[in-house]
């Protein structure tokens, strides 16, 4: 790890420390995944992060200590010994007693009640206090390091997109042209895909999050291809619809209706303005085209170490956008026994407007 | 979906209903994905399954109702209109209100929040229980779907470690070689890898779960390959460790060892033998040999729909092995700044013993 990252993991602690502080908490226990990997740098599949006043340590098991020990500077690693609670437990007693924080949305009811028990007995001073605004939306705001990954694993995304194309024809099933995809991200330095791709077409399009089968593609339909990859633990998420040979016009005009409600969501993308407000962008743009009833999902969501992270940018969502926030913008209409379309872009929220990561063409391409 | 295979998602439901009639529950929250899919077909990411003495419901959202509808053939499916608990607390209470059950071990504290406050305001008469023994080890019986889904998924990664072997030599990459084997899994009918492949050579050995590298192999190293195919849900999960040119004494030494202890646990897996039975036959020889405190985890655990479900194979495990479970026997030693070796088999508990799943040779291979 370079030494300027390094500084960026002590940074991120720092200034959950203060919001920590600032809301009366001695320390906090980290348990989602991506937040312990945020604020440490460790990228095992299992531990628990404690931060307090006085320290930063990782507790997990034996198959993670060496590893932990080389990626998490400034972090004391802790081998829990297959009783993690305790070891927590322990760990926070050891100073002045007080309240501290958990992730209720990140912890199993019984792994609370469990915690709760090993308080009880070993240190019942301890108060554990489901945080939530302390802890919530801690990796909004990306910094540099995050940033150059996200646009990393949008490039892959697209280098994969661009040379999938000439498989993208008719006979072509939708199960081939995913593993194409996947096939090509890889090749091209993901180091996993950031989820399944989606591959559907013709009728099947009408499903958002239908997964590709051994249907083959055919002339006349359109071909929804939904993918990311993951660079250093950060993901891209695109989506293009396509078109195989002449599709009819009742798709067409679907497809110009996702695109420029597409485009006006992005437009209105700027820090400050509120997420509902971009959605309705979105929103009355399919609506007024008479769509309304056939897009049922939120405009887009933030991205960054998870596929779906705050803002999410739907109905209802009163919170500014803030600068250096990454979210997709990805309407769609999905009309059963008919098809679908979806255009989903990755944007950077600037001071400005939107900084586009993805850079891939939004007319509609006509394969053959 | 065949006919024979639907009257299996309904016998499953009917076996749980049954457990939990004897333990005076009306009925059961199913959170765990697992669990979800295994019980109801849903292969979606995200719904609530409630199962009473009535009726079968599945809770998910716009994205998922024309799939789950085909999938989940007896189950009633309905769109929570992102207010789940909402709509999982009025479905319990159209009947007498009663005891209901839910997975503790799969809800957060945050969601099981929600349930309550929702449950006071719409029909306080509902109680909720963790119903701990009552909803575990559902799966642990494999039926014969399952087993041949498991089967097959020992096929595609057996045959595409057969035909990775010329990629593991000299000069390659860590990185490099994992690509291949997940590459060869999923052209082989693999639907995904159960795990990122783990490929760590030489004193990288000693990581148990440690992430492949742009290490290249060399002469002389011992190379520890832990990988797994899903085909249809249902998991692979095998090691193999190879060497390159001709390894030190004290490598093929802990090879010897590792392979002893592998076939004694092997052997001693028979349907009434308790699990720590089992993990003792290979710790011990483990021990014998002087490596004891370089043998770190558990000898093997169930797999299935999970890559690690019940039963655990490890010390202080007294549940008797159940017939028509499936579980892995991977004994290992860890040996910092020298190396590691791990051997793993997928193994079908029989009423007179272990049924071998996987067959890929465990004599030593020495590639170069």
């Amino acid at each position: 790890m370079e030494h300027e990252e390094r500084e960026y993991f002590r940074s991120r602690r720092e200034r959950l420390l203060a919001r920590l502080a600032d809301a009366g908490f001695y320390g906090a226990l980290i348990s989602r995944p991506e937040d312990r990997r945020y604020l440490s740098g460790f990228t095992g599949s299992s531990g628990l992060l404690l931060l307090t006043r006085e320290e930063a340590i990782l507790f997990t098991d034996f198959r993670y200590l060496e590893q932990a020990g080389r990626e998490c500077p400034g972090v004391r690693v802790v081998d829990h010994e297959r009783k993690p609670e305790e070891a927590v437990v322990r760990a926070v007693c050891t100073s002045r007693p007080a309240r501290v924080a958990f992730q209720g949305d990140a912890m199993s009811v019984r792994a609370y009640e469990r915690l709760l028990a090993v308080t009880r007995e070993v240190c019942p001073e301890v108060r554990w206090e489901d945080a939530g605004e302390a802890l919530e939306g801690l990796r909004v705001r990306k910094d540099p390091p995050e940033l150059a990954k996200i646009r990393r694993a949008v490039e892959i995304a697209e280098a994969a997109f661009r040379a999938v194309l000439p498989e993208i024809r008719p006979g072509r099933t939708e199960r081939q042209v995913a593993w194409a995809l996947e096939r090509a991200m890889r090749e091209a330095g993901a180091e996993a895909t950031a989820f399944p791709p989606i591959v559907v077409s013709g009728v099947r399009g009408s499903l958002p999050h239908g997964m590709p089968t051994d249907k083959p593609l055919a002339c006349g339909e359109l071909v929804t291809l939904d993918f990311g990859a993951v660079y250093e633990g950060y993901v891209s998420d695109l989506t293009r619809t396509v078109a195989l040979c002449d599709p009819p016009e009742a798709l067409l005009r679907i497809y110009e209706t996702v695109l420029a409600a597409q485009l006006r969501a992005v437009a209105r993308v700027r820090a400050g303005v509120t997420a509902e407000e971009v959605d309705a962008a979105a929103r009355e743009t399919i609506e007024r085209a008479g769509y309304g009833k056939y897009f049922g999902h939120a405009t887009g969501h933030g991205i960054g170490l998870a596929v779906h992270e705050d803002p999410t940018i739907g109905p209802g969502r009163a919170t500014p956008l803030k600068a250096g926030s990454v979210v997709t913008i990805e309407p769609g209409i999905y009309v059963p026994d008919l098809g679908g379309v979806r255009i989903e872009d990755d944007v950077l929220v600037g001071e400005s407007g939107a900084v586009l990561l993805s850079t891939l063409p939004k007319e509609l391409l006509r394969l053959r």
